[in-house]
């Protein structure tokens, strides 16, 4: 199993130097959120996550949750882990004052969440669910409401769930058929079965607080007669403290490819009772103010994902000793070269590096946008974020979570047979990597959710809007000539993505299943050239610091290096999905349903 | 878990239709393989991998195989399906004669092997190993080895194993350190310790025969050290009965991703008696013999993944219902409509659907040629055959197993959540497909030798070959207006092909890193060219008999709007693979081994 080591120099790279992150804290009233506080939270998550969280990585693979009469155990340490969690006060980092947090920005959460995704993605599990559901309660939720859950919730010393998908509906809510009735002081007793619940049920917490998606009797049907509730598994008193079992039972947990330490669980609510959050019929709407922020906790996953596989797979490439460089040995004394000498392992390695990098770099940047659209006082700055927000984050969401796996993946390759192999960790990181592709809508929902949704349902507006600010970005830079190339490129990329939007645009007035037959390509092709955009971006960053001197040449030569290698050997991978996204609709729609086999 | 169908619809289409077996075998003198013969040998194959072989692929999965003190136990049922295998006289199929075989052809076999790939990976392991010994056995073993040895081989009460890797050395086997000192007698004694080893000690028969590669003792250093033996678990009379235990011991088996009913053993040689096969020091060439059939078998896995989740997949997107048609309802009296109707579902089922039967055309056409040079007595034809063999086995092992893997991928995303969950088979069906990544040489291994020793190595001789044969398909058939489109596309993409062999070529002698730098995205570019040279070949064959007129018009009717597919949404993604492969090894190079992390 490899050491996991927070990447804080290039966390700090991409908040200080990219991003600015000490204007945009003040700026935004972050007042406690000096560049000391930010490094000293930095390194002490860095520590916090290298010596508690990952040691318990491998065991929680091998052990996985455990499920007894209703009861789910999570496997050796996570119990202890998480108290440490706790009495470190992580959970209460970016959250309110009101509620006991510490009002930290929501982007300085974000790059922790980074390296304890990483960690140990099962154990991220607990508290990134927690801060879903505080999310939805903070934003929806009564006085009355907030008062009784949010600070055991902050504290940690609760844990919380988002309860939506059922046996029959995942994608398509509307179908959904738990029910929440009425009751005479105005609660509502909940009855039905969800499946896919992330720490539906575990020992770690001393209540769980699910979040539930429901239908009230008589209600529109499909998604506009959904509402939302917060069902405790304990019930709790007006004045926060816990009485009776509420009727909420965990009927069993999944047995799954990865994330094994996480449990994911059946949930059976048996008149249970709930509380009604936001209006009656309104609650998928709620909900969506919840899964662009779960969405974009999904794609730190993915970056997560290629770090971590990223720096098992350097240890070891520069361990293992096989063959020698084409170019003449570079280790003459002994029996073999490292295998980073050879150029197909550095694709894969320097595949990591740049995604990882370049991923990190589009996450820093949309926290930030979270940030403004939290604190910001600027209705047209707000507005501007939300609608980068709204059309990045599908692109984050899958392109991350995908290049991710991919990256894992090469892990595993890098370490040959060895990959395969448990002990060393690369094949329970591509197990793991495969539910960020899945969950929180699949790479497919996020393509149409981009395509259909977001550009084609605003016209183009929000792509326009982006599209801007790279050429904006290149008009600046074109003439720097450490940066021309790139903003040649980068500008060609983006003025053929607006013009493959305007066809798709036009095809699909002609055939709506153009949108659906473009969208993962058209997905991947935005994914790209945003990176690209990122890459650029780091580089003119990096060329300026290494103009005005500094004693981490290698540090800065190397984005410059690393930009490079994205440029010339990642991002014309576009070039192939632009090619099969122009032949359009018609060869998949053309085999009748049942003629896909004899 | 999926119920599996073999597929003999396809299989005879690609057989007797696209490369028409019956003149091939009569040709070549199996004049058992009548179409009645082989009509009757799948139909069996297909019963047996149905209802014998594929029931126990998921408890396979489940139990894994277990160690106690040097005894390997098989999951449950393995040994009695085994033993139904050898009765049914599987093993013996496509064996000499000599030998207690049936001589049928080993296109037939090879068939067959992707059913039982496709119905149990890890059950296929166990025969597919025992080939691979047999194959070196009877091409270099001295005639008293194979009547010591191969009359149980075949019959298959006896297995064997290939044992090459040890812990330091996969890859580069020129570092191996197992010895091997002569005795008295003239066998050897073996010393050493092998890793991964496959079937290299079960319970499923009564002796194992292990093939090692092993140094004498004063052997240059290198790979020109290497010599080959014949190790057995148990010691074997001259008469072929068994004797004493020899010092074969397992030592361990590895905990894997996937393909855990498939032992993979630490090896231990203490003093075991070994038969040189083979002339000393010849170790390796002798292994090169079986390294191309081995590979052959491995493409086959990535054709039986991408079926085995392929008909998983479509059985489920059928069923599954889940939002609307874009372009209106398909099931109005249903809740929601099947996700087959959902335009990004289809795109990854015709993946699946085209890399599995592309593929099996690939594999069809190239174990016609191993029929050929096992058979044939015309040398021309014979070198005509390995040439194409040497050039395409690299291509079918890597890119039909990176595709397989990939449609194990699509079969995961289909089920969505569902598909991580094990109890539905596709996420085990992604783990077992990563190994075919792996073993067998890398997918970066491959294309090294696609590359470097056979595109390169030949001064471009091998890939002229293969191109003419495509150049005369597109110029015999570019007249046809079923295939004009096809034509002109695939004879674009060959010559782009040829173009960017010269350029690297050219290249290379400059930097030989560029052949490492540009061979994973080559060997791609190559694949998808191939497979769409058998697209259009079956594209052909399907357009003839339907100008014929036939009572399945919907099957062939298929194949021409599955070929669409493949030429339309799959091929051009290898114009991502050649602007990445253009731009060269030096971002590639350019990163100092220290400078990829701070």
């Amino acid at each position: 199993m490899p050491e996991y080591k927070a990447p804080i120099r290039d966390t700090k790279f991409v908040m200080q130097e990219l991003l600015n992150c000490e204007d945009h804290y003040q700026r935004l009233g972050y007042e406690d959120a000096s560049i000391e506080m930010v490094d000293a939270i930095i390194n002490e998550a860095a520590k916090l996550n290298e010596q508690i969280i990952a040691p318990i990585n491998q065991v929680g693979d091998q052990q996985g949750c455990t499920f007894d009469n209703g009861k789910v155990t999570t496997p050796d340490g996570f119990k202890e882990a998480y108290q440490h969690y706790v009495e470190g006060g992580w959970p209460t980092l970016s959250q309110s004052l009101e509620f006991g947090g510490q009002g930290l920005p929501h982007s300085l959460s974000t790059a922790i969440g980074e390296y304890t995704s990483a960690a140990n993605h099962s154990f991220a599990m607990y508290p990134g669910l927690s801060h879903g559901c505080m999310a939805t309660l903070e934003a929806h939720g009564t006085e009355q409401l907030k008062q009784m859950f949010l600070p055991k919730l902050v504290e940690g010393t609760w844990t919380g769930t988002m309860c939506l998908t059922e046996a029959h509906c995942g994608t398509d809510l509307g179908m959904l058929r738990t029910k929440a009735e009425l009751n005479a002081d105005g609660t509502y007793r909940l009855t039905g079965s969800k499946i896919f619940i992330s720490a539906g049920e575990h020992d770690l917490s001393d209540n769980i607080i699910h979040v539930v998606i429901a239908r009230i009797p008589g209600s529109p049907e499909g998604t506009r007669g959904i509402s939302l509730f917060i069902v405790p598994k304990f019930n709790v008193n007006a004045d926060g403290t816990v009485s009776d079992q509420n009727g909420v039972t965990c009927g069993s947990i999944e047995h799954k490819m990865g994330i094994n330490g996480s449990a994911t669980c059946v949930i059976n609510f048996d008149n249970a009772t709930g509380h009604l959050i936001g209006d009656v019929n309104r609650g998928l709407n709620c909900m969506f103010t919840f899964m662009n922020a779960a969405r974009l906790g999904v794609a730190n996953e993915g970056v997560a994902h290629a770090d971590a596989a990223f720096q098992g797979s350097l240890a070891y490439a520069k361990d293992r000793l096989q063959m020698r460089s084409m170019s003449g040995p570079k280790n003459p004394d002994g029996p073999a070269d490292p295998i980073i000498v050879h150029p197909d392992v550095r694709r894969m390695l320097l595949t990591q590096k740049s995604i990882s990098e370049g991923g990190r770099a589009l996450i820093g940047y949309l926290a930030q946008l979270v940030d403004v659209v939290h604190a910001s006082k600027d209705e047209a700055e707000v507005a501007k974020a939300e609608a980068n927000l709204a059309l990045l984050t599908p692109i984050g969401k899958a392109f991350l979570t995908e290049l991710g796996l991919e990256c894992a993946g090469h892990g595993v390759q890098i370490f040959g047979g060895h990959g395969y192999v448990k002990e060393w960790g690369m094949e329970q990181l591509m197990r793991d990597a495969k539910i960020s592709c899945l969950y929180e809508g699949t790479t497919g929902i996020q393509a149409l959710d981009l395509l259909g949704r977001k550009i084609l349902g605003s016209k183009g507006e929000l792509l326009k809007g982006f599209a801007t600010e790279i050429g904006t970005f290149c008009h600046m830079n074109g003439q720097n000539p450490e940066l021309t190339s790139y903003c040649i490129t980068l500008g060609k990329y983006s003025e053929e993505l607006a013009k493959h939007t305007q066809q798709l645009g036009a095809k699909a007035m002609q055939n709506p299943d153009e949108i659906g037959a473009a969208s993962v390509d058209y997905l991947m092709y935005a994914g790209y050239v945003t990176l690209a955009y990122f890459w650029a971006k780091m580089a003119k960053t990096a060329a300026e610091t290494l103009a005005k001197g500094t004693a981490e040449e290698d540090f800065y030569q190397a984005k410059i290096k690393t930009a490079k290698f994205y440029f010339e050997r990642i991002l014309p991978r576009a070039e192939g999905h632009a090619a099969c996204m122009i032949n359009g609709a018609d060869s998949m729609m053309a085999l009748d349903s049942e003629d896909f086999i004899f």
